[in-house]
């Protein structure tokens, strides 16, 4: 007599390095360490491009700012709900110098598309428009994070509820 | 027989605590203290909103971004420059939580006209365009800002340089 094997249906995903390559289909990685530092204000400060495309003027939006806060999640996190923005792009740089945690997909139905990606501290990244990611993940308490997005009329969040849960395991 | 006395020619700049109030005329205070936290991210993250004009659209510009690391100057600090942007405001939010200072006027000639204010760790400013201010200036070492203004064509920035120095002298 023979059983079959239960199917394994938790989908652990795979934590890779932040790239500027690995990330192109996503967005730009900004990373201080990648711009040649600039001696400006009669030598005393060092200025440190951090190229980004602030794409926001889809039906008439306007830049805006904020400053979020972030908590982490229980290990293993659970990655139930991807969200988009049709209409601008969004930027988030670390205030601190501490590693978190990036999840991005093509398809939020399709857990073969789905990249997780560990920041550095001194890496801030800017999601294109209409790319899926997961709200910020972060791995210490009071993680502080600047937010460059588009305010304006329109709707500018999609949001898609996962059926089937995935989870990221920090070592 | 009588002596003029030697006339006080170096003129030193009162520091006042930095306000949105006193420094209307200039441009925006970024501060997060001043917005009510949002939650956000099914609980795991605040979102505070940080009310600013980026200010860079004349003349077809893009906001940019970058980081600036910057050196305290000698005490009692020596203002000889000041410099303005035309086609752009110029917002600067500090990465750590120490204070700094600005100093701005209405007329780079006229001393009278000069402000200097002490700005803390939570608090940026937002120069409006043709705000006469100094080149950042830091308490700390290595201390680092955000700085978020206008790229393009034309040309976005004016500099005078004082005849006679103006002083801001830390206790």
């Amino acid at each position: 007599m023979q059983f079959d094997e239960p199917k394994v249906t938790q989908f652990f995903l795979k934590i890779e390095p932040l790239s500027a390559e690995a990330f192109t289909a996503f967005g730009e990685v900004i990373d201080a360490r990648a711009s040649e530092p600039i001696l400006i204000n009669q030598g005393y400060a060092q200025r440190l491009a951090l190229p980004a495309h602030i794409d926001v003027a889809q039906q008439s939006g306007e830049v805006t700012l904020a400053l979020f806060k972030a908590q982490p999640r229980p290990n293993p996190i659970v990655i139930e709900l991807m969200e988009r923005h049709p209409l601008g792009s969004q930027l988030f740089y670390p205030l601190q110098d501490r590693p978190w945690l990036i999840v991005v997909c093509d398809d939020p139905k399709d857990p073969q598309t789905y990249r997780a990606f560990l920041a550095l501290g001194c890496q801030g990244v800017n999601y294109a428009r209409n790319v899926w990611h997961h709200p910020l993940l972060v791995l210490d308490p009071n993680s502080e994070f600047m937010i460059i997005d588009r305010k304006g009329e329109g709707v500018n969040l999609e949001e898609v509820i996962l059926s089937q849960p995935l989870y990221v395991q920090l070592s």
